[in-house]
């Protein structure tokens, strides 16, 4: 995330990780989510938040998610099940589950499989909201695993020369553990930005530079422009020049293996269950000894940190290290909230007649 | 392959793909490659030339294969082997072999582990030059499957913020099956641009666009300027604000995959061996029906093509499209060869006394 959009430290309110999670799992309990099953959700929006990943913690997500819940869109109590199972692949009907819910349950599965055939890997369709990519993908590294999450998403980006969206913001996220250093872990939408970059420069005022956004005719906008009302994706890399073929292709990747392949449609599929995942897991010691793999690691990631930085840059820096760094902070300091957020989940709680430890 | 960086068409030499392979392997066998083998190697180089991906075909790498052979890098009769194997996984040893020849031997045993446990998955470690990443991913088409392949090549890429390459262009590519549309073929580089774009503009004397490369100082050229002496490539997304840390993600999990996890080092490391590779297969029937499946990619491509274009576009392309097209013809009028490029394959087969088939 950019640092000006980051919630300033000086105007913020500190909330521990664990009083959040407690009082946002009570929250999803009294939308008629099991009590292991409100943990597991708010331990993957916390998660978020710890890590600065805020487009994806408390913040921003769990207003959708209430309103998902209280709609009936998203259905508390899925009777989720596996309908298709090979040794190292599984395929999921989440019965319209969170998919912050269902994901971390289809990852178990994938463990498993990878411990016993050496990969494992699971789609889920029929689903909901992944939550933060990297939380299923991290799932891995206890288990000395290579861990991989994709999810399919509602289209809001251009493929390559096109006025229409088709694809979602289609993520990847990989997460690789090392030895002494933070964990390699990736995450990352195939746009060229995040959405919600784009509506909070809207809502500061900020332009938006090129490259970010298409105009309503659907071509790329290269120079710094206002922020539009109505917010068009184009994929990374922006445009053809710049590789926008690239960005749509690895979007494509997603749409495939997390939305066609999931037996439940894809991102643009009129009507479709609005998300697909897709999960796997690798097990290191099935290509290596995970001995060397993590010092190895650890000496690749050392190298990159290391690495001279052009002027103008203090340091480089590695996937998986700041948000490592991050958590470090926020779990000593707390997570930092907007006085505006803070006061809405206390809010929320009086209005469900939630505890709020906050 | 951007237009005015292709052979122009008045100028060429045609040559039918059989005539072009024949010749081909009759070089590699002359080099002390098996029959087999040489065969092998001269048909993924012609399938890159007769699908137009010319940057991997015979003009751009036979030379490179040629002067390895004779210098003792690439090793005409490899010992490759096996080293580790799950009912899911393999890691192969190449002993130097050439990676065109390798790793459809990979593909074919993660094929045969995806028939019998869903998915399969291969790296190989102390290899050579891969060739056309998607060659080996097309293998799982006619099985049903989806196949991926990626490889961690020497490093020319800065990672973002960086003035030192530590990435190598570190393609990924992947192949899904369609019904009666050419199938989803993605197969590009995680730089902004691929370094032969560069030089060819070198030679035609034609300006560089913005956020292809990076100056002497490391950070990204991002204005319209002359084309170097020596080339230092960005990751796709070209800066950090247009998601350059994105484009490096992707190549570092291309380094982990095909680099790391192989045992036998990545890019950067000295010394390493200089290529790693990695393919997979995952079956679709493990999945989902693959009738339907099928089904289904035929109504997403169409969905991806009938896209109503922008303004200053005549359609929308799909990833493996213009590929199929260009095969379609050149497998009915021959391949393109600047006549220069003919000339020294005659002068080639000439010096060493393999006969030239056109």
């Amino acid at each position: 995330m950019l640092e000006q959009f980051k919630v300033s430290h000086d105007a913020a309110e500190f909330v521990q990780g664990d009083d959040l999670r407690n009082t946002v799992a009570g929250i999803f309990e009294k939308l008629g989510v099991s009590p292991e099953d409100s943990l597991l959700a708010a331990d993957v929006q916390v998660l978020a938040d710890l890590r600065g990943v805020d487009s994806h913690g408390v913040s921003n997500m769990l207003k959708s998610y209430i309103t998902g819940y209280q709609e009936g869109s998203i259905n508390p109590r899925p009777n989720w099940k596996v309908v298709r199972e090979t040794p190292s692949t599984a395929t999921i009907d989440s019965d319209r589950g969170l998919g912050t819910i269902i994901t971390p349950k289809a990852m178990d599965i994938a463990i498993q499989k990878a411990k016993n055939v050496g990969l494992g890997m699971v789609t889920i369709g029929n689903a909901r909201h992944l939550g933060m990519a990297s939380y299923h993908a991290m799932m891995a590294l206890e288990h000395d695993m290579i861990g991989i999450c994709m999810t399919s998403c509602p289209p809001s980006v251009l493929p390559t020369f096109g006025a229409e969206p088709r694809l979602g913001t289609n993520p990847i996220a990989i997460a690789v553990p090392a030895l002494n250093e933070p964990p390699f872990v990736f995450d990352a939408a195939t746009s060229s930005v995040a959405v919600n970059k784009i509506r909070i420069a809207a809502r500061l005022g900020s332009p938006i530079p090129g490259g970010w956004l298409a105009g309503e005719d659907g071509n790329p906008i290269m120079e710094e422009s206002e922020a539009p009302e109505k917010v068009t994706l184009v994929p990374l890399g922006s445009n053809r020049e710049l590789g926008s073929h690239k960005g749509y292709g690895f979007s494509c990747m997603v749409d495939i293996l997390a939305g066609v392949l999931t037996g439940f449609g894809y991102g643009a599929v009129p009507g479709r269950p609005n998300f697909g995942h897709m999960v796997a897991a690798y097990s290191i010691e099935a290509f290596t000894d995970v001995g060397p793999f993590k010092v190895e690691m650890d000496e690749w990631l050392t190298m990159m940190k290391t690495t001279k930085p052009a002027p103008g840059h203090d340091r480089v820096l590695v996937a998986g290290q700041p948000e490592a760094e991050v958590e470090e902070v926020r779990r000593e300091e707390g997570i930092p909230l907007h006085p505006d957020v803070a006061d809405w989940i206390r809010d929320t709680c009086g209005e469900m007649g939630v505890p709020c430890l906050f």
